[in-house]
Order: structure tokens, then C-alpha cells, then sequence
């Protein structure tokens, strides 16, 4: 087979085309009866009458006596006028109007007599506080029209009409096969080289949310007439089918075959990315959609071209997507051969809606949900730069971006943790965290991008932690420097040290493979300082060059063996149950910019930050010393580095 | 036990302090473990943190070959460097690196030789093209953070972090206890004074809308020690309960004492409307809230009494409720010494956002469904001016208002048929009908409050329908005369007219009960206008002055016989298998203003109002003619009344 991206075709044209293709196979929705009371968010298929009136008798609006009025005109303060009790019949709201009865006479309106009757001082109106029949629906009425979502009160609306089941549009089954010869169920001790199946399941939750079923088949391996007779299988049982991986152009690729044998295949290789060799195909009118396997891949592909396969046969129109004008971060390149969706984190700092693109990376399905909105770089355009304003879809909704807390700058779990709390003690508050190291987050700062930065960058000169760079980088001051913690960093080298690494110099020797962090961040910047004091050469230090943005993930690199020593903080040494061998402590603190200090979520982290469930969770981390957490650390009298 | 509305809580207060009490008595969320792939949707009890890394091994990111960087060192365009076989080895996306690998070269990037042996003319850096082990999540590393929502993609990331179960807030559960003798179940064929239960169903779908579970106990009598053994049972078995109806202070009132006997009664009486006899009762850390029993009060009170707990204890911040601002077309007038929740019907004419008040009766369910926002009059305020701008509380999406097609003035079924079919025709299309009569209606597009208005009124000069009326009320023009249908008018009898009403003038003969239409409506002005050719005295006639809104509502009326005659169309009649009398035909045309013209509802109305299936629809409704529907007609020619 080989390469066969036979087509580039621009997405809209893509999707307008399949859904033409499938409407002229008959594709639609089907319909099913059921119970009312279970209608809640369905779509009616027709029309919905009322059988019956609403009221359905002449009924009392309050508690008092229906009368005729007629024995009642007359009656005013000065000719009161009296009933007998064949002239009136005691009744409370909702009760029956009797027969010859025209007018109910209010309770408070009413002098009862010893003698059994009652003496009125008004005339009634005929028809007075009654119910008319059918005041509220009349029976042949049209409650609902045809594609109408139920609401509770159209529910409650449907019953008083003596309406108990209705035709309502069934929802469409998506099956979701998943396939290839790597793929595992879900376990918690995958072997190397397995992969395990979850696109199955944010699949299905993905449809779900749009109204439709799921149902996710066994995984398949990678044969064509297995593959095969799994889709042939699921078109006969779904009305929709997900086909997935395969459907790029590697070695075991059969999904456009497979399609093409069992119906047609429209269009593959779609003008987007990711999802590039996206598969348009059907058989029948039953669409066979041929999904990469990359998990962000996948999400852009159904969303931009199933979802609107499903809101046709839902019959609700798509609900308007949510754009906000942000300002970029950071500068967006992209393909001028076809339409691109960055996923971007966002935020307000000040009055400003910034957006900062996310990894790219198909596979890093963490992005995705870390995702605040969608850039989509049309087709034809090369990107934006850093600044530019855009727009961009949102994926939360806006009133979260408001009050949620943008830290850039160092990473250390702590953030994480800190979040958690804040999250805990006002559930209006978050946090988003971009980890970019700490000149980043100064960086960050200085840009107007963030609330606040993890900051831990040692004066060499002083010897002092972070004071020299706030006076070099905010000479006009315009920040505060908040007290975080201590905390200890070292070399993280495999359990029980078998390489017997002693002291910062051994790095440099044959044999041991160093994973270092990236550039700008506190942590390199004092590996750096370290290599300078041990005079050894950096260049020569296998792996020197290899970086990881946290701290954990230099620990996974050496409990996975691909590595045997980096610089790190004892917690994450201590999560993967790696040796540690102690360099210094260090002062970890936050910048947070004036303008942002009165928010509601500095003032929260504040809080969080003074608590003492702070300082115990941060106890429980390990590695860590916590004094004043919170304390405004005075920048008067120290020099600039 | 009489009347007791001892308090007259700000609703406000009351919310706050019931939260408060109930919290005091431990009240907030239960938690449960559930499989990940079913927890979209639902909200974390703790952060979840990654067991393992995603990817788990160190994995090419393409199809390529894998090889040891050292051995390409030196490699370039004009130096290029032969591997042997035994220098790498062949993989694909997602396999894991060989040991002793630490690059990967793309396939494209790669010369194969005959003898089994590759070229390559660049060096390859180490750990290029390679997934670190935990690029995406790091083992330990906090996928998400406690109280959030899990949404399909942080799915994918649990799975991928060997997540396979978490810990969620369990949904509570809400009980509801339906009270009183007269309610019975839903059915088709209630008798007089049965009232079909409809609002545990309404409730219901409300609370799973929330987020919760609901549970509907049997309907229970107004029996003090049934009810009261009922909520005891729903308190053992659910979080929260509502005890529906026997609130108020009717005869058979037991729902305060009921509560007090077993366990507290914070509130009775909430300054609020509807809803006034709310009930804030609780067991320890259950609450029972006592409501009301008309529909709209309890929807009203649970959605300002019980959503507010049940947010509290999913630990999902309240969506901020979306206000616009709207003109009153009417004025509002609400009391003192209560905050009122008034129904509202919306529509954009022109730009200007217009809110209409719908009917105040609790009673009317209907009118909730068709409340697209609700006026929350404060309490301490009388109201507002007709014209006043007013900030209202959306129940739809703006985009619906947008694309809502406002009709107001006579009523007739078409309309309802004509919405139904234009909503099918263009799923974005929606219409809003207000029945006011045919001058209520030529007085709403003066005041520019509807894009359309239905009209049907006799000149007596001409014997002309609707031309002269408008160059009375549209003297300066800026309107459209659209033909819709010629229909048929006449007087509505009962099956067989046992009372042999023969012609007009009979309907004022003694013993015929008269229903009439309301004023400014086409079918009265015409009313009124045979009453005077035939010189009949309208103050003797009985029933003249009972009045109501539309045909099939007067239909209602001689059919359930409490009225014997009443005028209306050809159709209403058919509906309800009465006996018709024709009187005559009239034109029912609809007038459009000029500004509303190119609206794209106005131009769906008008492209199904042409269309072949309107006329199939309308003749099939039965005593309609038919004659170019949609065309324009001149207004030339004619003299104003």
C-alpha cells in the first residue's frame, strides 16, 4: 500500500462533503417512543399535542364557596346579602365547581352565621376565582414543537396535557473499535512497547457529552480480515463507527482498505493538524470515520468531524462554540498547507486574556486537558507572533478563566499541591502552572503574563537566593517577594547508588549518563555554577544536553534506567524511591506582581499559603523547610547581581 | 392548626442561614470510588496522582531506525556514514528503544543498501526523536486536583497514568414525596377534581439536570402519621427530601408539623413569590424542604432553596446564572414585602432585547415552559414601568433569543403549525407567539415589539378585512400585509346542539350560557359587531363578559359544558367534535414591519409559508381556503376607517 495520503482536502470542504455524501444514503436521525417523565434533554421527533385540558374541570382558584352568582348581585357593605346553605357549597382550592355553581367567594370574604349561613357584603362576578378548563393548556393544543430539547416544565407541561409517552429522536450509537497490535486494556503495569487503550474511553465520553451512545468494541490487532470483520460488525450494530489508528501511513495500515472493501472511502487526508489522514468513509448510510491513533489527534478528528454528523442526527443546532480574544504568549507557527488547532492554557492577568500554546505533541494527551481554548490557525496562514491578539475557542467556561491563578516560573510539585488547597478552600479559585523555569517566570513577570512565579535562582556573588534578581530585573520595584520554602536539592542517582556516586564531580565521569534540566531554570543555573566550581567541562558530560522540565521527570528518566544521575529536589527523588545525595538548600519563593496582589486569587494563595494544613502537607512531601510561608520578604539593601 | 406563616424570611437570609444550619449539622458531599471511564462528568473527591509514567518506556516518536548517537557522529552531506546491520535496528512509531540505542533516524532520513547495510548523511543527536519516558505524566506527578470535574480527555490522562478507579463526590440523592388525596398518577382520563402528579417528574428531571439523583416515593394521602412515616423512610434512604405540597394553609396542612416531630423547622414563610409557604425544615444533616404544591412555585422554590445545597455538595461553583438586559413591553407591578420571580417571554426586534410578562398563575405550568427568563423583582421594590429596562435571568441561550421570531396578536392553531414547520425546515429558527388579539397585536408592532402579528379585523365599511386598519394605524406605512388564510367563523356548539342554536341571534336566548372572547380580538370586534346588526343587547346575554384567550380555550369551554355557544374557527371545533354553525369567512393575514423584513426568521417564515406542505398541513386542520399564502398585498386603494 504505502504512502497514500491521496488527498489535502480543506477541512470545511470535508466535512460539508461527507455530510452530503451520508444524507444522500439516507443518514439521519431514528426514533423511539418512551415515558415522559424520562424525556428530560431529548429532542422530540413531532409535534406533542395535549389530549386532555389543563385544568381538565372547572376548579376553584381558592379555598372559599362556589355560589351561583346570580344570588349574590346585590350584595354590597350596606345590602349585605345572606345564603342558605343549599345556596352555597364549602370548597378548597382545586376542588371541583360544582354543577349550577358559577363563582367561587373567598374564605376571607365570607361572615359565617350561627345559624349555618353565610352572609357576603359583595356581589360575585360570574367566573370569579375559578380555573377555567383549560386555562393552563387546552387539549388538541400543540405543547412542543417537532425538535424541541424537553425541559422539566415541558415535562410537567406533557402530563397536565395527558401526554405520557413521546416520540422522541433515539440516540445515535457511535462504535469505537479500537486496534493494533500494541494495544492493551487499561492495567497499572504495562510491559515496554505496550500502549495502553484509552482512546476508547475519551471517545465515549466524548459522545456522551454530545447526547449520543457508546459502545467501544474488543481491541483488534493489526489483521486485515479481523479488522474487517470487526467494522463489518459494528455498522450492523451502530450507527455510527469509530475506527481507530491505523489510518495513518505506517506499517500495519489496512483502515482505508478495510473501508474501502466494506463501502467507500470519500476523502483521506484531511487539510488539518493534527489529524492529517483522518479517514472519511461509510458504508451505507452508516459513516466509518478512520481515526488516528495519538490521542490529541483523535479528539480534533471526531470533534471536527463526527460532532456534526451527531448534532444533524440530534436535530439541536450546535450550540454557537465560545471565542474570547486573548493575547499570545508566545509566537504560533504553523503550515500554510493546512488548518491547525494549538491547544492553548489561558488566563486573565490584569484585564488582559493571555493565551500560552501548549506542547504540540499529539501523543501528550495531558495537554489537552490541560487546555483552556483552541487556537485554530486557519489554512493558509504561517502563525502569529508572540503579542499578537486572537481569537480562540474556549474549552472552559470564561467565567473560570477569571478566577483562575497563572503561576509561570519554576516548577515544584508544591504548586500542584498548593493548588489542590486553594481549589479546596474556594471552589471558585484555580490555578494554572506553566513550568519554564525560573528566569522564565521572571520573564513571565516582567511580560505582564502571570500572577505569580516559583522563582529559585542563587546570587553567586552573595550567596543569597533570589533578592539580587528582583532588583536587576524589576529595578522600579512594581512586585513582591512572598517566602515559600526550603528546600533541598541534590543528585538523584538509582536505588542504592550502584554506580557510587559520591559527590557532584562524579557526573563528569565515563560512563555515568547525566539527564539535566532545561535552560533558564534555577535548577540548571545552579548545575551550571556547580560544573564551574568543579571546573569540569560541560561539554564533555554525556547527556549534559539532554533536558527535562521538572523534576520528576529527570527522577523517571533514572528509575527507568535511561539515565544514572540528575540534579533535583529530594521529594521527587523521593517519590520514585531514588537515592539522593544532598548538595544545598535552597530558597524557593514566589514574585507576585502589584497589580495582581489584590485578586481574589493571590489573596487565596495567601491564605493557603499562611494555613497550617499548608505547612503539613509540605512536611509530608519531604525534603523541605518551612519557615513563615507567606511573609513579605523585604527587597531594601541588597546590590543587583 | 390554622394559618402559621410565621416568618417572612428575605429569601437571601434564608438560604444562607439553612446552608449554615444544615452544615452545622454535617451536612456536604459523600464520596464513592467508580472506574475512571465512567467518570466523565462527575467531580473528584481528592487530586489524583499518576501511578505510572505516560509513556511508561522510552519510545520512538517515529518510523525509523534506532541507533547509538555516537556512531553517526562525523556524519554529513559530503561525509556520509555507512551503519551495519548490527548498528540498528528497525521500529515504528510507539516502539520502545533497544537498549543500548539513544537516537532515532527517520525513515526518510535514511539510505538502504543492497547488502542490508544504511547510509545517513547527518548525525543523529542523542535522544532525538525519541518519547522520553514520562513526556507526557510523571509517576506521582497530580493529574487533577480535588473538586474538579473530570472531563473525557483528563480521562485519557488517568488511564494513561495507570489511574484505572478514583474517588468521586457521590451524586446525592433527593427523595420526593408527592401529598395529597386528590393527586393521582398520570393518566389520559382523570375525573373532575383529580389532580395528575406531575411535579415529582418535573422535580426530577430538574435535580439530575443539577447533577443529582431523584427518587419519587408513591403519592401519599393527607394523612398526618402516613406522611409522616414517609419522610421519616425518605430521610433513612436519601440526602435531601422534598415534601411537595400541603404547605400552604389549607385544610389539610401537615407538612410543618410533620417535619418539626422529626427533626427541626428552621424557616416557614419565605419573603418570596411565588414560594411564600416554603418550608426550611431538616432531620439532623438531612434536609426536607417543604413546597408548594402548584408547579411553578416549586420550581421556583427548589431552584433557590435546594440547588444551592445540592452545589454545595457536589463542590462545583454555581454556574454564574447569564442576565441581559430587555425592555418591558408591559408593566410589572410586584409587592413590597416580597422578592418576585416574574416569567418572562423574550425576543431581539431590531436590536432591542423585548421581555414580555408571562401569566403569574402558579398554577400555569405551561407558562414556565414558555418562559424563556425570569424578572427577579427585589423585594422593597414596587415593580417596573411598561418600556423600563430590566436586567433578566436567561433560561436560553442568548443565541435562541436571537434567532426567535416574535409574533403577537390573534390567535390561531396555523401559528403554532407554522412554527413547528419552519423550526423543521431550519433548526436555528424559532418562534414565540403571544395571543393578544388583532389590535393587541397592530399595537405591538406599533410599539415595535413583534416581528409579526396575526390580524383578522372587519371593516363594516368595506366589508374589508385588515386594509383599512392598516392605514388607520400605519398611516406613514413601514408595514407589510402578508395574505396567510381565509377561515371560517361561526358558533361553536355542542355535539348535536341540543339547544338548536339555528343562527346568531339565538346565543342570546335565556338559558344559553355564552362564552366570549376578550377584547381587541378579531373574533370579538366581529362579535360585537353581529350582536349590533342583529340588535342584540350584550348586557343580556349571559356569559358575554366570560372571557377567553384563544378558540380552542372556548371550545374547551362548551365541550366540558359550561358554556353552550361561543364563536370561533372551523378548526378549534373540529378539534373538540363540536357542532359548528358558520357565520362567515374571514381573511387572517399577518402584518410584518418593514425592519423586520430581512430577518432571517421573518425570511424562513416566509419561504415555508409558500411552501407546498404549508397548504397540505393547513387544509388538513380543516376549514381554512388557501390562496397564495406569503403574498404581499397592496395597500393601496383603501380608505382608513
Amino acid at each position: 500500500m504505502g504512502f497514500e495520503y491521496l488527498t489535502n482536502i480543506p477541512l470545511a470542504k470535508a466535512r460539508e462533503d461527507y455530510l452530503k455524501l451520508l444524507r444522500s444514503h439516507g443518514y439521519g436521525p431514528k426514533t423511539e417512543v418512551i415515558p415522559v417523565w424520562d424525556a428530560c434533554g431529548r429532542v422530540t421527533a413531532h409535534a406533542v399535542y395535549a389530549h386532555i385540558c389543563a385544568p381538565h374541570y372547572a376548579a376553584s382558584a381558592m379555598d372559599g364557596v362556589a355560589v351561583n352568582a346570580k344570588d349574590t348581585f346585590g350584595a354590597t357593605e350596606t345590602t349585605p346579602i345572606t345564603l342558605n346553605p343549599d345556596q352555597f357549597i364549602v370548597l378548597d382550592t382545586g376542588d371541583p365547581i360544582p354543577e349550577n355553581c358559577d363563582a367561587v367567594i373567598m374564605v376571607e370574604d365570607i361572615v359565617k352565621n350561627d345559624d349555618a349561613t353565610i352572609t357576603i357584603h359583595a356581589a360575585a362576578a360570574p367566573w370569579q376565582h375559578i380555573r377555567q378548563i383549560g386555562e393552563d393548556i387546552c387539549a388538541g393544543e400543540m405543547i412542543l414543537p417537532s425538535h424541541m430539547t424537553v425541559s422539566p416544565s415541558a415535562i410537567g407541561a406533557m402530563i397536565a396535557g395527558g401526554v405520557l409517552e413521546i416520540e422522541v429522536i433515539r440516540k445515535p450509537v457511535v462504535g469505537i473499535i479500537p486496534t493494533g497490535d500494541e494495544i492493551i486494556p487499561p492495567c497499572t503495569d504495562p510491559k515496554p512497547g505496550d500502549i495502553l487503550e484509552f482512546n476508547g474511553s475519551i471517545f465515549s465520553a466524548m459522545v456522551r457529552q454530545w447526547g449520543a451512545e457508546a459502545h467501544v468494541y474488543p481491541i483488534v490487532p493489526d489483521k486485515f480480515e479481523q479488522i474487517k470483520s470487526m467494522v463489518a460488525k459494528a455498522v450492523s450494530e451502530c450507527d455510527l463507527v469509530i475506527l481507530n489508528a491505523g489510518s495513518s501511513a505506517g506499517r500495519e495500515d489496512f483502515s482505508a482498505r478495510v473501508i474501502r472493501e466494506l463501502g467507500e472511502v470519500l476523502y483521506h487526508g484531511i487539510a488539518m493538524k493534527p489529524g492529517k489522514p483522518a479517514i472519511l468513509g461509510c458504508q451505507g448510510a452508516i459513516p466509518i470515520l478512520g481515526v488516528p491513533g495519538y490521542p490529541v489527534s483523535g479528539i480534533i478528528v471526531i470533534e471536527q468531524l463526527l460532532k456534526p454528523l451527531v448534532d444533524h442526527w440530534l436535530k439541536v443546532p450546535a450550540e454557537n462554540p465560545q471565542y474570547a480574544k486573548a493575547t499570545l504568549t508566545r509566537p504560533v507557527v504553523s503550515g500554510l498547507k493546512y488548518e491547525e488547532f494549538v491547544r492553548v492554557r489561558m488566563g486573565y492577568v490584569g484585564d488582559k486574556l493571555m493565551a500560552s500554546p501548549l506542547s504540540r505533541g499529539s501523543g501528550v494527551v495531558s495537554s489537552f486537558m490541560k487546555a483552556d481554548g483552541i487556537l485554530e490557525v486557519p489554512q493558509g496562514m504561517e502563525g502569529y507572533e508572540a503579542g499578537s491578539e486572537v481569537e480562540v475557542r474556549l474549552l472552559c467556561p470564561a467565567q473560570k478563566l477569571e478566577n483562575t491563578l497563572v503561576v509561570i516560573g519554576s516548577h515544584d510539585p508544591l504548586l500542584d499541591e498548593l493548588a489542590d488547597m486553594m481549589h479546596v478552600d474556594n471552589s471558585k479559585v484555580y490555578m494554572s502552572s506553566a513550568h519554564v523555569g525560573s528566569m522564565g517566570g521572571i520573564m513571565a513577570i516582567r511580560r505582564g503574563e502571570a500572577h505569580a512565579a516559583g522563582c529559585h535562582l542563587l546570587d553567586t556573588a552573595t550567596g543569597k537566593y533570589n533578592l539580587a534578581f528582583m532588583k536587576k530585573y524589576f529595578p522600579k520595584g512594581g512586585v513582591k517577594l512572598i517566602r515559600c520554602v526550603g528546600r533541598q536539592q541534590g543528585l538523584m542517582v538509582a536505588k542504592d547508588n550502584p554506580l557510587k556516586i559520591q559527590n557532584f564531580s562524579d557526573i563528569a565521569k565515563t560512563g555515568v549518563r547525566y539527564v539535566n534540566r532545561q535552560k533558564g531554570s534555577g535548577t540548571r543555573i545552579l548545575t551550571d555554577y556547580l560544573c564551574k566550581q568543579e571546573n569540569l567541562d560541560t561539554a564533555a558530560i554525556y547527556g549534559y544536553d539532554r533536558e527535562e522540565l521538572t523534576h520528576t521527570s529527570v527522577a523517571a528518566q533514572i528509575v527507568s534506567g535511561s539515565a544514572d544521575a540528575g540534579m533535583g529536589i529530594y521529594s521527587a527523588a523521593k517519590l520514585y524511591d531514588l537515592d539522593f545525595i544532598p548538595i544545598c538548600i535552597e530558597e524557593y519563593d514566589l514574585i507576585i506582581p502589584d497589580h495582581a496582589w489584590d485578586t481574589r486569587m493571590v489573596q487565596q494563595m495567601m491564605a493557603t499559603l499562611k494555613s497550617e494544613s499548608f505547612k503539613e502537607k509540605i512536611m509530608a512531601l519531604g525534603g523541605y523547610t518551612v519557615e513563615n510561608p507567606g511573609e513579605i520578604i523585604s527587597l531594601n539593601g541588597y546590590e543587583t547581581v
